[in-house]
C-alpha cells in the first residue's frame, strides 16, 4: 500500500499515527497531573486502571505493523528534509528497541514494579531495609536481563543509561565523577573550615499566600506562559506537558521553610520554560520531545542555582522581598541572604542537598546501580555499602535506613540510569549558562535587574527548539563548541563559594 | 472462537471489552472537566484534538466486530442472570444503533455541528437569527435522516426522543403538556393577580468565600460524599462522573446573587447522588450507567426544587444562613425568604425561569423541535415562531433574538429531543418525591430538622442503584406503582404556591 503512496502523503500517514499515540500519551499525562492535584481519594483504583487502558492502547498503536511499515518505507527514501529524516530515523529506533522487549520481560517488569514499590513503601514505614531488599533484588535481575537484551558495547549499565540520556557511557560518567572527586573534595574541605553560614531566618514563618503569589510572580517573570500554562498544589513538585501550549507546574508550600517553595518553583519553571520552548509543528514526533533527562535537567538547575541561586538575581529582587516579608527579612542584608541560600553542608538526604556536596549523593548512587549492574555489589549488602559511602565521601552517619538507601523512590520504580541525569543536568546547566554569557552581551546586567527576556531568548534560541533532533553530546558542542566537560561547573563554583565563603 | 468458552468466560471478556470502552470514555470526562475549569487558553485547540482520538477509539473499540460477535454469542444464551442478559440486551441494541449510521452521515453530523455552532456564537453576538437560519437548515435536515435511519412508529421525533428517554413518544408528551396548559395556565392566572413578591434582598452583595463555603457545606449536608468527588468553578455549573468513586460537580458565584449558586449547587448535587449511587460493580455495563436523561434531572429537581425550595428544608437552615449574611437576611423573616426564592414570574431566559413558568419555555422548544421534524414549522421563520409562542403562553415580548431564539446552545449541537427531559425531570420528581414521603415514615420532619440521611437511603434504595435495567417508564411504575402522571407535579405545585401566595 505504501509504496503507491507519495512520499508526502506517507509522511502525512506517519504523522497523523504518531499524533494520535501522542493524544492518547497526552491524555494519560492529564490523568497523572490530576492524580497529583486534585482526585478524590476514593477514586485512584479507577484512576490506575483507567491509566493502565491507555496505556495498553498508546503501546498496542505505536507497535502496529502498519505504522512500521510506514516507518521502513519512509526510512528508505531519500526526498526527506533533515527533520522528516531524523523523526523518521529516531522513530525506528524507538520501534526497534521496543521490539526488542518479549511480552514476558514486559509483563515481569510490571509485576516487579508493583511488587518492588509495595515492599519499598513497606520497608521505609518499618525503617528496615531488608523488607525491601528481596524484591528490588529481582527487580536487579530483570534490569541485567533487560541490558542484555537492549545491547551495549562496554559495561552493561552502558545499556540502561542510554534510555535517559542517548549515547552516555561508564567511561564518560567515571571520568567525570573522577574530577568531582579530586576537584570538588579540596573545595569541600576548605569550605569546612570556614565559620558556618546562618539561615535560620529562612525557616521563620512565611504565610502561605504570600508564598503563593510570590511563586506565581516568579514564574511570570521568568517568562512562563501562564496563558499556556497553570501551577497548583502537589505533595511532590513536578512539571507536566500535554503539548507545548499546555505546560503545568506544581508546587508545594512550608509555612516553615522559605526555599522550599521557592527554588522548586524556579526549578520547575526552567524546566516548563524547555517544554513550552519545543516546536509545536512537531507535536507527537521525536523532534518535538525533549533532547535527554540530562538536558531537560540543565534547564531547571540552570534557573534554580545558577540564575535563581546568584547575587545578580536577588539584586533587584530582595529589595521587593523583604517588603514581602518584613518581620523576616528586614534586618538581614542582601549578602547575607545571599549566602544561607547558599549554604554548603553535608547531609542525609538527596533532596535537601546544597549545589556542591548533592554530587556525591549523585556519584554513591551511580557507582551502586554500575556494581548491582556488574555483580559486584550484591543486594544484600545495599544498606551497608550505602552507609560506607556516606560516610567516606559525605562525613555523615547514617542513621537508619530510612533516611539512607530507602529515601528515593526511583529503584523501585525499575528507574537505574536515572541518577546520573540530574548532575549531568547541573553540568550541561554550567557549560550552557558560561556559554550564554560569552554570547548574550550584558546578560548578567539583564539579570541583575530583573530582566530575563535576553537569557530565555538564548535558551528558546539555542536549546529548546530542537527536541531530539541533536542529542545531549551534539547540542553541547554545537551550543558551547565543546563536549561536556566538567570544567564548567567548577570554575563556576570555585568563583562562586570563594566569595561566599571568602577562601 | 467464542463458542469454546464457557458463559461465565465470555461474559468475562465482554465485560473487560466495555470497561476498556469506559476507560477511555472516562479519560475523554476528565479532558472535558478539566477544559472547562482547569485548562490554560491555549491549550485548547490541542484539547480538541486530543479528545477527537480518544472519541475515535472509543467508537473503534465499540465497533469492533469482536465485541459484537461476543455480545451476539451471549445474547443467546440462557445461563445468564437477569441482570447480566439485560447487560447484553442493552449493548446489543446499542451496537445494532450505532451499526445503523452510515460513515458518511457521521461525518456529515460532525461537520454541521461544528458549523452550526459557530453560526450560532456568531448570530449570538450579532443579535441575529438570520446568521444562524441557514446551518440550522442543514442540521434539522440531517436529523430528519437520522430519524428516517433509526426508525420510528408514530411520529419522527419519537425517533430523536428514544436517544435520551428511551420510550418517549410525542403521543405522551402531548397529553402531559395538553395539562401543563390546562391546569398551569389557570394556577399562573391567579398568581398574577396577587401582590408581587420582594426578593431584592437576594440580590445584595453575598461575599465569594462565604457563598463557597456555602455551597460546600450544603453539598456534604446533602451526603455527597467528597471524599468520592469535589467541587470547582466553571462557567456553567455541571457534574461529570468519571465512575461512581469520582463524581465531580461545579458552580459559579455571582457575588450580587445568592440563589445562583446556592441551588445550581443543590441542582448538581442531586445529579452528583445519583452517579455516587450508581453500582461500582457494572462500570462499564449498561446497568452502571444512568437510566435515561429524564431520570437524572429528576434527582437534581428532586433536590433542588422539591427539597430546596420547601419551607421544610429552610426551617432548620435559615438561622445558620442568616448568621452568615447578618447585613443582608437579619430583617428578612424565614417565610419572606421562603416567598422570595419561590417567587413566580414570566421570564424570557429559561435557565432563569421559576418552577412553573419553567414548563412553557420547554413546552414551547417542544412544539418547535416537533414542527421541524415534521415539516410543519420552517427553519427561516423559527425567530418570528418563537416570539409568538412566548407572546402566546409567557405573556412575554421578545426583544430581540439573543434573547430569544438564540439563547439556548442544544440545537447548534445536534441536540433535538433533548429539552423536554428538563420537564420531564421536575415531572418524575414530583411523583417520586410524593412516593417517598408515603413510603418514608417522618420524611418531612427529618428534612426540616436538616437530616437528608433517610431521604437519600431511599434514593440510593429505589432509584440509584439499577442504572439502565429498568426504563425510565419501569423504573417510575415500580416505585410509585404507576406510570408518570403530571398528577403529582401539579398537586404539589397547587399546594406549595396556594400557600405562598395566599390562593
Amino acid at each position: 500500500m505504501a509504496g503507491n503512496k507519495s512520499t508526502a502523503e506517507q509522511y502525512a500517514d506517519y504523522k497523523i499515527k504518531m499524533q494520535k499515540i501522542a493524544d492518547v500519551k497526552n491524555a494519560i499525562a492529564v490523568l497523572g497531573w490530576d492524580q497529583e492535584t486534585y482526585l478524590p481519594e476514593k477514586g485512584a483504583e479507577f484512576r490506575g486502571q483507567q491509566i493502565t487502558t491507555l496505556s495498553g492502547i498508546a503501546h498496542e498503536l505505536f507497535t502496529s505493523p502498519d505504522l512500521e511499515q510506514i516507518i521502513r518505507s519512509l526510512h528508505q527514501n531519500s526526498d526527506l528534509n533533515p527533520v522528516e529524516l531524523k523523526n523518521v530515523e529516531l522513530s525506528l529506533e524507538d520501534v526497534e528497541k521496543n521490539k526488542k522487549y518479549p511480552a514476558e520481560l514486559v509483563a515481569a517488569l510490571s509485576n516487579i514494579t508493583n511488587e518492588c514499590y509495595h515492599a519499598w513503601i513497606k520497608a521505609r514505614k518499618a525503617n528496615d531495609y531488608q523488607i525491601y531488599a528481596p524484591a528490588l533484588a529481582k527487580m536487579v535481575d530483570l534490569k541485567k536481563q533487560e541490558a542484555e537484551l537492549l545491547g551495549y558495547t562496554g559495561h552493561p549499565y552502558n545499556a540502561l543509561l542510554n534510555e535517559y540520556e542517548k549515547g552516555m557511557t561508564t567511561t564518560e560518567l567515571d571520568a567525570i565523577f573522577k574530577e568531582v572527586k579530586t576537584s570538588l573534595v579540596p573545595l569541600l574541605e576548605e569550605i569546612e573550615l570556614k565559620p558556618e553560614i546562618n539561615k535560620d531566618f529562612l525557616h521563620l514563618h512565611y504565610g502561605k499566600d504570600a508564598q503563593w503569589n510570590y511563586g506565581i510572580t516568579l514564574l511570570k517573570q521568568m517568562g512562563y506562559d501562564m496563558k499556556a500554562g497553570r501551577q497548583d498544589i502537589s505533595e511532590h513538585p513536578f512539571t507536566t506537558s500535554f503539548n507545548p501550549l499546555d505546560v503545568r507546574v506544581t508546587t508545594r508550600i512550608d509555612e516553615n521553610d522559605f526555599g522550599n517553595m521557592t527554588w522548586s518553583c524556579i526549578h520547575e519553571g526552567g524546566h516548563a520554560l524547555y517544554e513550552q520552548g519545543l516546536p509545536t509543528d512537531e507535536y507527537g514526533l521525536p523532534c518535538g520531545e525533549a533532547t535527554s533527562l540530562g538536558i531537560h535537567e540543565s534547564q531547571s538547575r540552570l534557573w534554580e542555582n545558577n540564575v535563581g541561586r546568584s547575587l545578580n538575581f536577588w539584586q533587584s529582587r530582595y529589595p521587593q522581598l523583604q517588603e514581602l516579608f518584613p518581620g523576616n527579612l528586614r534586618t538581614v542584608s542582601l549578602h547575607d541572604f545571599y549566602k544561607a541560600i547558599n549554604k554548603v553542608q553535608s547531609s542525609l538526604i538527596r533532596t535537601e542537598a546544597d549545589e556542591l556536596t548533592y554530587h556525591f549523593h549523585i556519584m554513591i548512587r551511580y557507582e551502586i546501580e554500575k556494581g548491582l549492574l556488574d555483580g559486584s555489589i550484591d543486594v544484600k549488602d545495599l544498606n551497608h555499602v550505602w552507609n560506607e559511602y556516606y560516610q567516606q565521601y559525605l562525613h555523615i552517619k547514617v542513621p537508619n535506613d530510612a533516611q539512607g538507601i530507602l529515601q528515593d523512590i526511583h529503584w523501585s520504580h525499575g528507574s537505574f540510569g536515572y541518577f546520573p541525569t540530574y548532575s549531568l543536568g547541573s553540568f550541561y546547566a554550567a557549560q550552557f549558562f558560561e556559554a550564554a554569557q560569552k554570547q548574550v552581551p550584558g546578560l548578567d546586567e539583564s539579570i541583575s535587574t530583573g530582566d530575563y527576556q535576553p537569557l530565555l531568548t538564548w535558551l528558546h534560541t539555542n536549546i529548546h527548539p530542537f527536541g531530539r533532533f541533536y542529542t545531549s553530546n551534539e547540542l553541547c558542542k554545537r551550543v558551547t563548541g565543546k563536549p561536556l566537560e566538567f570544567s564548567a561547573f567548577m570554575n563556576y563554583a570555585k568563583k562562586k563559594y570563594s566569595g561566599i565563603y571568602s577562601l
